[in-house]
């Protein structure tokens, strides 16, 4: 352990030099603990409590059914789209708020499919976030007709695109090892095979410097409860560019999608627009929440959140750099990398149940990965310092030989 | 107008004898309302409001990700589903809550017609809730392979039944009329055909006496933030029957439903049960919101709740009929009809803005009913009363004939 007499210099003159310093105060922090899980489940922004209360006492509880005009619910998903849309280098109109991001993937798989016809293959990584994989398995099966789904490794994924792939998905940063894709070129290589290529935003919107149209994307999903501090389970967005807008219909062709949804006719007519790809009525109270956390991330600008949790993942990268047993699992240079930092350790499921049992909060993926996240406006550099010589202890001391930490949670 | 100096000794007696009279106290209540869109929109449960506040202020928080665990979060669906289950006559293993009604109807067509190889027909209403008829019409434009949706009126959906006929769905209230569908009879027919058969409980739901089982149903959906008083556009629910739950899949195949979640392993495998009908991450705080308005008509119990809807309802039929230019829209018979009693008339629009304005609040559909929800829980006979006093003084003073009632808004 650092002798807490001798001032860190460094970790002093880069909280003083912090221009996003004064966000701290916008977040709820629990006593005595570092959360270095922002990349997972966001902290709750103080401008959240107030606006919650507002909407279930006022505009649920006095306004009722007349809310969806007055305080104007019936457009909240297409208005916070375009919030967000600030945030990923998209034009407001080309971004929705609207169900899960894996029920955004399923419809824009389905419809990507459908406008190549030609083409049976969806072109993917083995190991990319899971629920994509599944929800792509999912949308070949419903439609059928010999479609499939290819795994294959990053280095290898140029070589497969074929004239098969009607379709390449890929995560922009990697949920395990936070390594960042080239979304230019690997955009610019699927497109010249003639296939569309779709985005997974979750783990890089908020945190990293998106440029959605800069690198000509197609598609894009993303989820809103890790950087962007919505809540838990807040509702995904997803993003068509609009030269794709009129040509892909929405498998989930849900009445809030429809051109005149309160007309009440029989049948399914395209919204014009982003509009098109919303579904059911949105879950108003998870909506709401998720806004303070998008003003935030707004007011703050992503070159310079995407610059603090860099420097944040670089300072704990050399702080824990030697540590007996662990092992870098994320990219070293920090243009390479996302919001947070993966260390293995074969015994890294005690050590991060250790670590949380000390007050520093990360998760742990198997087999063998620990996650930290570095979530720019809650943090400070201090913190951070603090959580890598609280992790020096837990392995200096075997802290989590105890059996204790080897129990395991529904939730990891 | 009556004469507020002469009691109306009925109304007395209906509410003196009311045996859900308490529940009025739980439900917040605007000044000057009477609120008549329950079936569109329920009250707040004064409970929700701590719930809500608890559930962000302590578990997003203070909890944070450790919430997942240690408040119960990744339980909720499975949980709130078996309590919804208790007001539906089904098993508590048999329902789940999740994303809204409509992608749930998604996922039970498709998964449905899966199951129906060989037949190509969808077969459903006229008329039918919108989104019902949108989302199986996408639902089988994603499957392709010659499926199509069949439309007939309901006198004629027996003699359609054949063996083309792979799913039959119907909404067990019409969502304009409130006419109730035979479920029991319906349900043979369909099954005696070789279909499977979805039933839309929207609008039945913790109103009627709905049972599932007792009718041998194969599958439903339903809406929680009408009659379940969960908040505005809180999370449906849906449910198999357990007959069905292994050999039926869903298509929107995301990680929720995976038989293990957090190995995070590349392929799909669905979950054992009701949850693999789960998606993605739900929607917490909407999620939370829902359980108070569950646990009150939980408490109430469907037999009372359905028969003093029928009771409000035959009131206000009673004390509205012979109006200038009004029909019934409705079944008179009480156990023909769901929650809410529909009224039409030429100037139905500018007739709701009226009352509207008066503090009456129900809605609109086009193109001429007028929709009055008779929601159990909240309501006293006397406001009943009242509402049709103020509709019969809005018709006798054409206040409706002012241009300001004419005025079209987003959301009817």
């Amino acid at each position: 352990m650092s002798d807490p007499e001798v001032p860190d210099t460094e970790v002093l003159a880069l909280d003083a030099a912090d221009p996003l310093a004064s966000f701290r105060d916008a977040f709820e922090a629990p006593q005595g603990v570092i959360y270095l899980d922002g990349n997972s489940l966001g902290q709750l922004p103080k401008a959240a409590v107030g606006r919650l209360d507002t909407v279930v006492r006022e505009e649920w509880g006095r306004g009722l059914i007349r809310s969806w005009n007055d305080a104007g619910w019936i457009g909240a998903q297409a208005r916070l789209g375009g919030k967000i849309a600030g945030l990923i280098g998209a034009e407001p109109d080309e971004v929705i708020v609207s169900d899960s991001t894996s029920a955004n993937l399923y419809k824009l798989v389905v419809a990507a499919m459908q406008a190549r016809p030609g083409r049976a293959v969806v072109l993917s990584e083995p190991g990319d976030f899971p629920t994509d994989l599944y929800m792509i398995e999912g949308a070949l099966r419903t439609m059928g007709g010999g479609r499939r789904l290819e795994l294959r490794a990053n280095a290898d994924i140029e070589a497969a695109l074929n004239a098969e792939v009607g379709l390449l998905v890929l995560c922009h940063s990697h949920y395990k090892t936070a390594a960042v894709r080239q979304m230019r070129e690997l955009t610019r290589a699927g497109q010249a095979a003639g296939a569309l290529v779709l985005w997974d935003l979750s783990h890089s919107g908020g945190v990293l410097e998106v440029d959605l149209n800069g690198c000509n994307a197609d598609l894009a999903v993303g989820c809103t409860y890790k950087y962007l501090n919505g809540g838990p389970g807040s509702p995904a967005y997803l993003f068509v560019a609009r030269r794709h807008q009129q040509t892909l219909v929405s498998p989930l062709s849900g009445w809030m999608g429809h051109a005149r949804p309160f007309d009440f006719v029989d049948h399914y007519e395209a919204g014009g627009g982003i509009q098109r790809f919303a579904c059911g009525t949105p879950p108003m109270l998870s909506l709401a929440g998720l806004e303070p956390g998008v003003d935030l991330a707004l007011e703050a600008g992503t070159p310079r959140m995407a610059a603090k949790a860099r420097a944040l993942g670089d300072l704990f990268i050399r702080r824990t750099d030697g540590l007996e047993g662990v092992r870098l699992a994320s990219p070293r240079d920090p243009s390479l990398r996302g919001g947070h930092v993966s260390l293995s350790h074969p015994d890294g499921y005690a050590i991060m149940q250790a670590l949380i049992a000390r007050g520093v909060i990360g998760d742990f993926r198997e087999p063998d990965i620990m996650r930290f996240g570095f979530s720019p406006l809650p943090l400070s550099f201090a913190e951070v310092a603090r959580a890598a010589e609280i992790l020096a202890d837990v392995l200096a001391t075997r802290a989590y030989d105890d059996p204790i930490y080897r129990q395991r949670s529904a939730v990891t």
